[in-house]
């Protein structure tokens, strides 16, 4: 069985290792998302990515869900001393030999998508992990602050000021030059089974599919969408989801995430059991919906969401009308 | 006062410390070499630079002479986890702050001396440091290995191989398009002392006398010039001096490297006691020339030696000839 996911950081990342436990012997690509990738100190970051690559090769922080366990941070505090910032961003010592090698290899012309699997090299995390892109595209949210309109990278908006101020719009910028990163849109076109995990649907999901070619992709696919709700009794399970999700104009509950994606995306969708009420909303929007338990407690839990998920799939792959006729979702 | 000291690593760095001490109300400018800088992990490494910046500003590895103390390997143990080298070249967690600052500022389109002043701004070496050149400049060394002939960075001939086999040539590579920092040339005219440590004549004051107009500068320069024998009882006092002087055809002796520099060059010259027998060869050579000791045991011993080499200077001066008509010393 071939599966591709569209994938995130924390959410998505803990995810895949459940559905690599739900099914081990399935061929996993995951498309990553790179529109919170940031540089700093003159380094390259895929925080998506590595988060993905740390979580199923072994090397995560676990209490913390991204970079790497047993960290130290001397390289940080001395450039600190040096008066560098930023530092809101925690990137330790562990963490920057990746960031080292990857802004080598670009430097040295390499494709993100060639560096990333050169990365996996070491981590072999069980998948084929590509970046969405191999272009730049990176995130900014527009705020107010003090009256002024101001467009602040993700990361500075998620991590520094912790989406402590409303968000006015989400631009990939750049998203609309990029390209799929080779083999994605072939992968997405062979899939069995696609799936979005519970990554945030605007800056995660949203950004994979602004990649022009990747959200037409998903939609003429042959193989079943199905995604799971990150949002659990109209709040996020984790994160600030909602932040961006206004932003959208969407709200936060699980039934208008789905509609969100919409019945041109996504053919199946699974709400949390205290969600079981937005059942009959997300099928009135033509999409089939399952209220099972969808909190990633552990991995065994994790790997039942991805049996469920997986499950819908073969249910609405059974009876699915022809992709091309579906439309693109927007 | 103001003194100019022409300097390497480690030799260079701990008889400035010394400098300090003798002369605390001197103008001190350091014209460091930085033909042995080289590219590590696509990050720009200065070692004699950074040598001189961490021993005059109380972060040096005492025991060991270069990189920072109390230092951690986490970095360079990680990037050795992804196959990435080279391992023999020793960069600490501590260290690769520095670089990762030089590499960002260089990228950002400043030139090494105003990235070298910024690091200094941390450091506060109590002198002004200055690279040789803002362009870049290679040490490379031809050595024949199994027959062959090759060429081999600095680095790699020095701390890979540790100088094991003969080397043929040394090349300054890119000398002859550099063009000396700003500064330097200023520093030179005005300066009333000029002060050769006991560096190495070769690979550390030869590559910073082969930028275009330095050596000039200095023949040329109203002040003094002694310099300080790195070779005690015709071995270096340090490092391995020997195999690189036996490139350019010196002897491993205190005259010998007096005669290298010659008259047209430098106005006095120190010998340890152990070569006082050198003296009356050095003189007839035209340099003035005195047998004191010259082990930088500690810091009071190696301030003793400056004292010796200002002492020096000032009786030169006194009977100096006008330096227009010395030459180059080519």
């Amino acid at each position: 069985m071939r599966i591709v996911v569209l994938a995130g950081g924390i959410g998505g990342a803990r995810f895949l290792r459940g559905l690599k436990k739900a099914a081990p012997d399935a061929e996993i690509t995951v498309v990553g998302n790179t529109g919170d990738d940031i540089h700093l100190f003159g380094l390259k970051v895929c925080p998506d990515l590595d988060t993905v690559m740390y979580t199923l090769g072994g090397g995560i922080d676990e209490e913390q869900g991204w970079g790497r366990e047993g960290e130290s941070f001397t390289v940080k505090e001395e450039l600190a001393a040096y008066g560098v910032g930023p530092e809101w961003f925690g990137l330790g010592d562990r963490d920057f030999a990746t960031h080292i090698v990857r802004t080598q290899m670009l430097g040295a012309g390499y494709p993100l998508s060639a560096v990333t699997e050169a990365l996996c090299a070491r981590w072999r995390p069980g998948v084929r992990l590509l970046p969405m892109s191999d272009d730049r595209v990176e995130t900014h949210v527009a705020i107010e602050v003090d009256g002024e309109q101001r467009a602040v990278h993700f990361q500075e908006y998620w991590v520094k000021m912790r989406a402590s101020v409303p968000a006015r719009a989400v631009v990939p910028v750049g998203a609309e030059q990029a390209t799929p990163a080779p083999g994605v849109l072939e992968a997405i076109a062979d899939a069995d089974v696609i799936l979005f995990p519970p990554s945030n649907p605007v800056v995660s999901i949203g950004t994979i599919l602004a990649v022009p070619g990747i959200r037409e992709a998903v939609a003429a696919a042959s193989a079943p969408v199905v995604g799971l709700s990150p949002i659990v009794g109209d709040a996020p399970v984790r994160g600030m989801a909602d932040k961006v999700l206004a932003a959208v104009g969407v709200e936060s509950t699980a039934a208008a995430v789905a509609r969100h994606y919409g019945s041109g995306l996504v053919d199946g969708w699974l709400v949390d059991t205290v969600d079981a009420g937005a059942v009959a909303d997300v099928e009135a929007a033509g999409i089939r919906c399952r209220a099972v338990p969808l909190m990633m407690t552990d991995v065994d839990a994790t790997a039942a969401m991805a049996r469920e998920a997986l499950a819908l799939a073969a249910e609405a792959g059974k009876t699915a009308e022809p992709k091309e006729t579906k439309g693109t979702g927007e």
